[in-house]
């Protein structure tokens, strides 16, 4: 069975990216299950109950977010109903939502994990023995599991591609808004890759426009972030082939469309 | 003409990958110039004169370093006799060496510049003013400008590249370790890629043994890293096509060499 | 000669009590000097034009700032203009506003310079080789210099009281928002405070309302802080007394009033 | 009853004010528990056995740490038998030692906790959720319950102090080596204080070389911290008095010896 999961959309640029191409990776590569991570779906920061469900429409059955998950004010209201929006399992126990989502699947059942990672960021539970709660859930239903950890540090996923090989079926990161090209299965059978990247502004600083991340850097005067309205785009993703007897992943490769690399159907 | 750049070389792994396939590498693609990030070559940590030899021996024309500088003592005894080794150029005035190499190639001439990054890393003088001002200098004498980005962040990674678009050959960032797979041509002509990845153990984390970084990750209890001396290792380089009249690139191409992706000559 | 400096303000309760306060410590100790830090004077962010004018109404010469300089927008309008106003000398060259400030007092002088530490803050230009080069200058006009530096961290802060040791009459720490007790004449004749402590809500954390705070540490949720407006307050300030011949300090004196310190005129 | 809480013991310099001015302390305040904090004891770098016993037979009955605590490899050796060390209570499970200690005196016991923040410093279990859980031990034992604070940020302090107000005896802060002045009793009955400061060399830099850290602040250069053995020292301590039969506290004073303030019997 195949899992395709897209990262990190931002705005508008991102959500018509989404509604483009997700139905042709459909089309073309007959994913069982269509991931998204949302977490900048809303102008760059949080997601709103209507992208929510343009995700779902569009033929995602989950939705993944991560540290901007409350950046929205909106998610408050609708994340109780949102059966399938995921945020990362390990923010500590008072916060709304939940950090794993079973999807059905004709006989089929995928556990869907999101993570958050801790080095350069909020400090939260350990996701390393998060995930070691949750597996240990997951496992009594289903042998289908797959991670979405989203952290800064290349180290930090690593150590959890590692620390999860042979218990997941995948362990994709996202957040860094930047596709790496370490996709590989690793030796116990779970695939990984750091980081899935961004769907949204091709020619921006993360989904951002640029001049205005550039006048940050240069100057370290306050400016307001702004997801650039118009201009190129791309969309981020990576296919995962998984042997749904065992669980273990069979294959992982990235997919990137852009004006540089166009999509082929 | 033609440049390539090797990826942090992580130790005696890193240094074997080196030294059998930069020659391969250089009998493909004929570079006319090699470049060689050399910060964690000694054990993961600096690196030593026989080493800088070493690299110079095995064909590269210049040697740059990152974070990891310092952290093998050797080198303050001679880095100032080291033609060829370039270290940040935005650490502190007070430092030894220097920051931008020029290197002779018949009639052409290259200059290698290194910066650094401040997100998530040291607080040292500013990289972008750094590199206005190196660039500056360097255009008196040659349109072919290389500058190796060490840093964390890729929003400040792609800011460096958007800010030198059009006043440099290529911006290539290294430090994390992993290879991204965003290389191209920013529209002013400058080649980009936000990491070219490491060189060193294949199934370490960052080149460090795994197990050492997954208990401090679960512990916070210290752990000495080290370099795992055998296993499997990989190479992670770009290579960059320049128009030597006009310094713009043409074409950027990553390259990684490990088990699952072997090297074809 | 006497120089009085009252820490951090943050929002109406801590207005308030220099409102209340500064004429009585005026009319007691009789400084010839009066500076404030009125980063957090609006509303715990930044500073309006009309409460720049308010603390030079209220008896003082010169109002320094820090991290929060630009929170307020306001402030991009009337920086020009305010003669008396100083914000960290180490921002980037871009920022408008000057950090420092020449005041008269009879035949005397008095420089005034507010310095930002990088230890846990924003990357900016070297605190330490700015205070270099405005000692430099300022020592061609007066000996007598007094330094607000702003900083988080308490070895940062005591580095720049012994790296200007001799050099300046005081370094005054603010930032921290809690006064330390270890006041003293450095050996060479400086004034020193690792931080002067805040001026505002005495029953918040560092003046904001304290519920709001700890929910944030429990939860890592987003939450909006907010000073209280009512409540009881405490101001925090030094006051030192420097030899206007030489600009040595002879004496540095912590000053609280609070619910369980009253002022005693 | 009085406790007697000594800060942050650094190196030979620190030993040298313990083992003159603790027994002269305890003879003047009589106070029925003293705590000192050792995490940087041994060189600035941990404890050692010896040192730990040292504390105990100057008349310590509880020593505490905090993030240095492993910094001396020997204490993995002597952790387990040494029931008096208490390491900061929210290091993840996997730690050897213990974060809670109960000490007898005549027919009262006290318990010490030590707590570790996460601002700034290295991403543990959570403080508060931990406080939460030793306190509800800990109240079936005794209402007497000292917490030493081990944390960087003064609002993460204030928030530790405020949250556990009216629920243990005494809140104090360790680890930024300068003493603060806000020591008070919060409204519901815990005696605070955001730092209680060190106890080592008082010409230094939080008790290192000052030489050494202010090059390491100016170049970024590798610097080998080195607690200077010969020079002045202080002594930074609290002396908290305790309503007995409700564990409230009724005083809290800050104690300071140094050259500039000498100890007076
Ligand atoms: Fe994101
Ligand atoms: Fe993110
Ligand atoms: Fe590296
Ligand atoms: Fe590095
Ligand atoms: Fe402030
Ligand atoms: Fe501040
Ligand atoms: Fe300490
Ligand atoms: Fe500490």
């Amino acid at each position: 069975m195949y899992i395709l999961f897209v990262g990190d959309v931002v705005g508008s640029p991102g959500r018509e990216m989404v509604k483009e191409y997700v139905p042709k990776l459909k089309e073309k590569y007959r994913p069982h299950i269509t991931i998204i991570n949302g977490e900048n779906a809303a102008g760059g920061k949080g997601i709103t109950n209507e992208i929510y469900r343009q995700f779902l429409e569009v033929g995602a059955q989950a939705v993944t977010l991560g540290n901007h998950t409350w950046d929205n004010r909106e998610i408050f209201e609708f994340i109780d109903q949102a059966k399938y929006l995921v945020r990362p399992a390990n923010f500590p126990e008072e916060n709304p939502g939940k950090g794993i989502v079973y999807l059905k699947m004709n006989d089929l059942e995928v556990a869907v994990i999101s993570l958050q990672g801790r080095t350069f960021m909020a400090a939260i539970d350990c996701p390393f023995k998060k995930a070691d709660e949750l597996i240990e859930q997951a496992k009594k239903r289903t042998s289908i599991i797959f991670v979405d950890f989203h952290a800064e540090a290349t180290s930090e996923k690593q150590a959890m591609g590692w620390y999860l090989d042979g218990r997941v079926s995948a362990v994709i990161g996202t957040h860094t808004h930047v596709q790496t090209s370490d996709n590989r299965i690793l030796p116990n059978g779970t695939a990984y890759l750091t980081d899935v990247g961004m769907t949204g502004p091709y020619d921006g600083i993360l989904g951002v426009d640029k001049d205005l991340v550039i006048k940050r850097f240069l100057t370290n005067l306050p400016v307001r972030f702004e997801v650039p309205k118009t201009g190129r785009a791309l969309l981020s993703a990576a296919l995962i082939e998984i042997d749904q007897k065992t669980g273990f992943a069979k294959k992982i490769e990235r997919i990137l469309i852009n004006d540089d690399k166009p999509f082929y159907s």
